[in-house]
């Protein structure tokens, strides 16, 4: 459990010459995550806050959003044969009172038998169940030049990327900011639902003065995660998607592409930067 | 339907300056997969090539290994309430005779119930589950320079890369180095499964001769795809995870990361690759 990174020989071929080595990787191990003893979800993912991780897997998918609506969570002894323990099976018991979500392959699809499936069905689907719909209050003004100093300070509190390469990475800052955590993981929504999980059981959620910095690019899924937690700024130091775009629109996120040194694209909702005047 | 690309205005701040303009984001839509009618699995996809997308799913799930396995494959008229077709929805008919499998949640975490949910459990579940377990009769020979080769051609056969940032690929070679099919996505692995079902769909499967090239970092997940195709080789520009490298050893695939240039590492069956003499 906990293996962050693992070693393996490898033959590395480099300028024209090839030799035997011991390299590092990331490590990749399933997850199954279950709730009040039913199994709701596997996911691939690097070993490490697993209890986060399903907080907040459960967050993003609307089950919780709050640290008193979890009874406890727990790895699940007795997962093989023998009575061991895989450490990657995590149940999350929920507390008396909390509705328990219909965990059926169709809940999943739900959105099919209305009207049909879209993206502005999948928009929808968020906006309406969000438990912290995006709310700051006064609201957020960043400077340029803050937005454009995170990806350095994101690399630096990075662990395990330069030894492999292989990691994903998620950020919180404030609206100074200040870095509040940062997780890596082989799954870039891993890495997101880590930080929001961790967020939920130190009572920190809704996120509402928070900034998230992703490595990499930004899918549907990463704002989906954003608006179910109430996080108003998401940026990406890639492209996002139309999707993407689309649902930080529509739930009043400001959504930042491409941040690199000083230059960035702004998808959604560029009221919260203060645009340098022409 | 089919657009890869969407537009978006967007506030662009470059060298301490904004302006708005217009953008061009690759576009992200959900597809739901439906087997006989009944829904399976929503993925987040860029649209086109859906046919081929839930064939190449299926058989990344093992419910089909040849062309002939399917009767049919169509969009669901009617998916809205006033009976329009937001070709979203695609189902796959199987041919009379062709196993149904069990679509429930359990079934996805089958693992769990005998032997514990880890790592081995997962190759197990891999190695004995392929429909075409690797076997490339004589066994591949790639020369370095071949499979240096790749990235380029792949990019230069990319559409939309250059003009979005968001797009991963796919990209199938012969033992030559020639390109045979290029697909693009938003999601690395729909990319690898477009390539799968045109295979299958054309009459290919086993792919047993090929080399396949993807954009980014290789999981466990695209060595599955790979091993559930029979493909022998899959090399990708950026960094494996531990499992990936333990599947493709355990599955006899020879996976090749970091391929840049003249430089590339080896992770596991390195054999097919007539290593530089020291």
């Amino acid at each position: 459990m906990g293996r962050v990174t693992e070693r393996r020989r490898i033959v590395r071929i480099r300028d024209g010459r090839a030799d035997t080595r011991a390299d590092t990787l990331v490590a990749e191990e399933p997850l199954e995550i279950r709730l009040n003893g039913k199994p709701l979800a596997i996911t691939m993912r690097t070993p490490g806050d697993d209890f986060a991780l399903a907080a907040g897997f459960l967050v993003s998918e609307g089950v919780i959003g709050a640290a008193e609506e979890v009874a406890g969570i727990a790895y699940c002894a007795g997962a093989t044969a023998d009575g061991g323990n895989t450490y990657n099976v995590v149940d999350v018991r929920l507390a008396p009172g909390v509705e328990v979500p219909d965990i059926t392959l169709e809940r999943n699809v739900y959105t099919t038998s209305s009207c049909g499936l879209c993206g502005k069905a999948s928009l929808d689907a968020v906006r309406t169940t969000t438990r912290w719909p995006v709310a700051d209050e006064p609201p957020l003004r960043l400077a340029p030049e803050l937005l454009s100093a995170l990806p350095d300070r994101l690399r630096a509190a990075q662990q395990v990327f330069d030894r492999t390469g292989g990691l994903h990475a998620a950020a919180l800052f404030d609206e100074h900011g200040e870095l509040l955590d940062v997780r890596e993981d082989v799954g870039r929504h891993n890495a997101v639902d880590k930080v929001v999980g961790r967020a939920l059981r130190s009572g920190r959620l809704p996120l509402s003065r928070g900034v998230l910095l992703v490595s990499g690019r930004a899918s549907f899924e990463l704002v989906q995660k954003c608006a179910m937690a109430g996080v108003p700024v998401l940026a990406a130091v890639s492209a996002p998607s139309s999707l993407a775009v689309d649902l930080a629109a529509e739930t009043g996120i400001t959504l930042v592409g491409f941040l690199r040194g000083p230059n960035m694209n702004i998808y959604a909702n560029p009221d919260r930067v203060t645009l340098p005047s022409p």
